[in-house]
């Protein structure tokens, strides 16, 4: 069956991290160098990457790069630290960045730390597509789906987590078509996930976050469908800012609504969504686009970069370990152990 | 009391209609003259001047150079329905101009035309001041307000309906600022309301529209307040795309709803909103922005201008002849008598 799936955001040469500058998506395909962790660390902060897996598919290849650079473990130690710093929502870049640590305290060098980072890359893509195939099944066919921000092969090692789900299911003609919301601020909708299906042949329609409530009224869309970046125990959900409100929206319309995300997405250590850090992005997001200044000079602006949507709004959470209908702290827990 | 109102997006010559060019803000400030009918009608269509209000007393004015210019009645009568023909949605437009044309067919001639716009702008920004009392009213001390798109002197004759209830409650300390959504695709609140606000000195912060569901959460917000372009007699009401997002939104969280409009937005035509024209714009103000393009290149785009929310959503709509709570067929008929 044919995958949907040609796009890769992430490339290992052995020496450097190639990363697909989706900054300048849609309009270049330009691949950005990183020699180093401390580049792979700035990459991150800047959004040259950016989705959680891939945050931390690129923060394992950080470390090797320390390891082939740096001196001693103590150095290897620290480069480890300043990559966790780099973004404070997603929890998949700490739990990358722990699995190196722990290959790097057992006297792993770095020849055995590619190792490692070759592995979650290549764990990550088959995560990915185990999702897809579960995902895929809840969906009836007939309808078009909705999704938010950009969880596909941009925003993973391949294939991508809800945009997996998509692809599984259009490639099994589940569904009709895809309409994606463009995600304000950063447009990753418009930019990304735009490109990105449409690489793969996949129709898809964009629209402004506003029109959404209208889409679901009508009764075109069976399923919203999107990503996460942090899952706690309880399964409330931090993801890309607009994903709560799109998940009232789909409840008070009667449609679907399901997370797709691995389970390193998981944080257990946190009983529920309040205790998650959010992100709060420059005002120069939201008061420009693209470098061109959209609101008058001084206006305040409020720029969180992600939302918590909390569990009793989630139908399902699909983890390549299985799907968790309506979830809850034991349902969570259960697949988990 | 101090108004907090410095802003007129129509200034009326006796010769020509100039126009705040809304599409230029708030970068640049300039008036566009319109010296003909036909002028006006493009600059309606072209979103120069926007807003319901703002609308239909444009379009009084594009009457009166009409009357000035045309040898006949007949040409008049042609003029004015090329008028009706520049926006669908907003039924201010055909208010204003069936009460231009009642006046054309009892013999007015340009004098008593121009007498007629001139009272039909004096009216609207009268209309809009006690709107802005009986809107204050309602507000309890002590929480922001969140609004949507543009509702105030640029999208009137000037004080505002939406704004000019926030310009009144916060001349009366009612509330402590302004939330305002940057509403996309065209950019209302980020580049229209911002700016009208920060000129009158109104404390504002802007937000996307993904935010507002995480800011209604924060309690922070005790009303949601909107205009509106077209209300039918049953309390529905036509708005800027994201409004009835919005109304769910607020309904989830406990915050009220409230909808001022002047009693010459009704349409009691109409038995309900599913009954209204949305004008569906071009898919390039999705994929564009400010010229420019934000998307791939052939991506499809859905670009609903307007939603209806309906009735039982809104807590108040208030009018200039009173407040409709909780609105109903029999409400709307009563208020309306």
């Amino acid at each position: 069956m044919q995958q949907f799936d040609s796009v890769r955001a992430l490339r290992w040469t052995g020496q450097a991290l190639e990363l697909l500058d989706q900054r300048r998506l849609p309009h270049e395909r330009v691949y950005l160098a990183c020699a180093s962790a401390q580049e792979v660390a700035v990459a991150i902060r800047d959004m040259v990457v950016r989705g959680a897996p891939a945050i931390g598919v690129a923060a394992a290849y950080g470390v090797v790069l320390a390891a082939q650079q740096m001196p001693d473990v103590e150095s290897v130690r620290l480069e480890i630290q300043k990559l966790a710093e780099s973004r404070p929502t997603a929890v998949n870049l700490f739990w990358a960045l722990q699995r190196m640590g722990k290959v790097l305290d057992a006297g792993g060098d770095a020849v055995r730390l590619e190792r490692e980072a070759l592995a979650i890359e290549a764990e990550d893509i088959a995560a990915n597509r185990r999702m897809g195939e579960l995902g895929a099944a809840l969906i009836e066919p007939g309808l078009a789906v909705l999704t938010h921000c950009n969880t596909g092969s941009l925003a993973t090692a391949g294939f991508g987590t809800a945009l997996g789900v998509i692809r599984s299911a259009y490639a099994q003609q589940r569904i009709t078509q895809v309409f994606a919301d463009e995600t304000r601020p950063w447009l990753q909708g418009a930019r990304l996930t735009a490109w990105e299906l449409q690489q793969d042949g996949i129709p898809v329609t964009l629209q402004c976050e506003g029109a959404a409530a209208s889409l679901l009224r009508t009764g075109q869309v069976g399923w919203v469908i999107v990503g996460a970046d942090r899952i706690t125990a309880n399964g409330d959900t931090a993801n890309k800012i607009g994903t709560y409100g799109l998940a009232i929206l789909a409840r008070h319309h009667g449609v679907k609504f399901m997370v797709v995300a691995p389970t390193t997405t998981f944080d257990l250590s946190l009983a529920h969504g309040g205790l998650i850090p959010i992100e709060t992005r420059p005002m120069e997001e939201v008061t420009s686009l693209g470098g061109r200044v959209i609101a008058p000079e001084g206006v305040a602006a409020w720029n969180p970069s992600f939302d918590v949507t909390p569990a009793d709004l989630i139908d399902a959470i699909v983890t390549e370990r299985g799907v968790i209908v309506k979830p809850t702290t034991e349902a969570v827990r259960m697949l988990l152990a």
